[in-house]
């Protein structure tokens, strides 16, 4: 007898990150610089209580919070979501408006809809090299083909963007590419920020394949880790307005805020807004409004901003610390860079070096209680781009400062003893 | 130039239910009967803030609670969970695991992804009819062909199933039914409780088909109503140990406790829980901690016990208003049945008075500033089993007690006028 799971459930695999986890929740004495996991002793338990305590005090306002809300989210929260953009922007444009805006469980789940809105099994998406390796799960469960397309220090490499889209054109699998996904802040796992030049060339290229496309092709940037960013802020593609239709972002209020409570949301094109409201509707009728609540109060009240503040610099501290670390336990042929925000740092060991899950370096930092994500996993399964084997995804997120420090020394002396 | 939308983008329609939605949203002055919101004046705010207040005092807890959790759900959480069910069933088997609970947001997800994980476009569902209309937007958005089976005053009609999975394996369909659908405690909407032999009766049956299906066929049984029973509580399916594996039991702490804090819960059998968890996962690795926890803390310090209590007693009470009024403003050609629980009043109008969106009692209704559901978008699109057009859905849930009886008077003169 056959199992009766549909085609996605049989597709959908175990993620390897779930064996990470694992081993981790095995081993409690572990120091795991895997995890995406924010700072936890940063977590802002006296601000939601708080929030909680004055939003409860107005019963009339605290009912509507413990009620229902709307499908697409709640109305004050997609205002000051799309006002809180365009600040960041510093734009004006019709592209920020509330009518645009999708308010979702964190945005996994607008990612989540993204795909089922726009591809079916067989489609094409474009994802950097490397990527977030969760949304590989999400193509894979969806019987979707990703294709690489390398990053390098300000964002992906155009010219193999643009001779990859000819190639699809020459083959005609023009017309299953649906959106090129992309991680502009400070990118997981590579912590890379797209520069706005880069941004604009891609979505014109882009652009200029949707005549052989016959639709158009999105634009998804990612934008997760913009608040939590120590360099200046690079402007978002919405901002390029000939092609703001062909935009959809993705930000969250989880990450730099609070993990437990999972809000985020989109921009996304008007041609699009609706399809994405029904399948929300389907999937969970819309966002726990008790958690937007707190959000908006917290963005309104000036505590998330505060927190923002404290949490970057943690953040910085922590990035500061790693850095010295890996600059004390590895050599020079080791490849890396200062992140610009978010809690990764990606490091490139010399070729002959493996770090995957198999790998000796893997099983001997496991040994020596130190866990990583292997660079591996962060790239699609593209025939077309085999992913290097030599690399390591360092959490600094949620390790205490001296964890990271005995983590990376763990490390650089498994690495000293493979060389 | 096509819109690039997937054949599930295309096809997900903008539920009639947002349409009242809009009606209502655009006349504030109109009672109405129509949203399954729950009760206002009892939704837990003190409960709620003094639970936040004591979880955020012990500040190691409170990170944990403002964290990441796991996808599956909260250990404690779904031990609690199996442990309530088992009890509700008076029942000691080892379906009750903390292993085969998974929670959601709300039990809308959990219909989501068993639809996802079993279900191509072109499968076949069994539904009653009527049946929970939301649902039939998830069908619909997946190119599921819903068929109806009639629901009687203690469960469906089990002669008509039987008929139903004899025509589907004459013509070889068979092998595309994946699972029925049973709504078992206090129907929405009809409010209806199916019967512990009903349950076994369609088990079997359904069981006895697998041979032709060639795969199991499940029984997803709802009982987002169960702790919302007026009447003695009646065994799930889960007691039934011959084919608890072929039970898939949904269950919600929304609608009892706050729709505001979405956290529902499912067991699902072992050979399906860790592909449900994956599909989780890419959704949105896990429902919002932070939720979880209050929800965790309101169930251990009684509080969520205590409230049911009383939102049980308002239901009542209110049921009974609505009772009142049916009774004073309607007459005897008109059928309806007290609810068992649940919020909702399901009123059948002689065969010639319509009620749909088009019909001039809805019309009249809307001028009147009364809305209600009307009974026929409660049925599924299937071609065997054409919607009576003359039911209407009354919820009592949310409008006061003089809304319900001003409502019900105006409804009860359209009817007049029109007859």
């Amino acid at each position: 007898m056959d199992n009766g799971l549909s085609k996605l459930g049989e597709r959908t695999k175990d993620p390897p990150i779930s064996w990470l986890m694992k081993v981790a929740l095995d081993k409690p004495e572990l120091i795991s610089l895997a995890a995406g996991f924010t700072d936890g002793e940063t977590l802002p338990v006296s601000d939601v209580r708080k929030i909680v305590s004055q939003l409860c005090k107005d019963v009339k306002y605290a009912r509507n919070a413990l009620q229902y809300g709307s499908t697409q989210g709640d109305p004050e929260l997609r205002k000051l979501t799309a006002q809180r953009v365009k600040d960041l922007d510093c734009a004006d444009s019709a592209s920020y408006s509330a009518e645009r805006v999708l308010i979702t469980n964190g945005s996994q789940q607008l990612l989540y809809i993204i795909v089922e809105a726009l591809c079916d099994a067989g489609d094409i998406v474009l994802v950097e090299a490397p990527t977030y390796f969760v949304f590989l799960g999400i193509l894979q469960s969806h019987g979707i083909k990703p294709r690489s397309v390398k990053i390098e220090s300000d964002g992906i490499n155009i010219n193999q963007l643009q001779k990859i889209l000819e190639e699809l054109s020459s083959s005609g699998e023009i017309k299953r590419v649906k959106f090129l996904y992309s991680i502009t802040y400070a990118q997981n796992p590579t912590s890379i920020t797209t520069s706005l030049q880069k941004k604009i060339q891609t979505i014109r290229i882009l652009k200029s394949f949707e005549k052989y496309a016959g639709h158009p092709i999105y634009y998804v940037e990612d934008a997760a880790y913009r608040e939590l960013s120590f360099i200046e802020d690079v402007p978002s593609s919405l901002t390029y307005t000939p092609c703001a239709d062909r935009v959809i972002y993705a930000g969250t209020y989880s990450k730099p805020f609070a993990t437990g409570i999972r809000i985020g949301y989109g921009i996304i094109p008007h041609a699009l807004i609706k399809v994405f409201c029904r399948i929300k509707g389907n999937q969970d009728f819309g966002s726990p409004n008790f958690l937007q609540k707190i959000i908006l109060r917290a963005i309104e009240s000036g505590i998330y901003d505060q927190h923002l503040k404290v949490l970057s610099k943690r953040y910085l501290k922590k990035a500061h610390i790693m850095k010295s670390a890996i600059e004390k336990y590895f050599d020079s042929t080791c490849k890396w860079t200062m992140p610009g925000g978010g809690m990764y740092f990606w490091l490139s060991l010399p070729p002959g070096v493996k770090t995957g899950l198999k790998s000796k370096f893997f099983s001997m930092a496991i040994q020596n209680n130190v866990l990583y994500v292997p660079g591996e996993l962060c790239y699609a399964d593209d025939p077309e781009y085999p992913a290097p084997k030599n690399e390591l995804r360092l959490s600094y997120g949620n390790a205490t400062e001296e964890e990271i420090t005995t983590g990376i020394e763990r490390l650089g002396g498994i690495y000293k003893q493979l060389m």
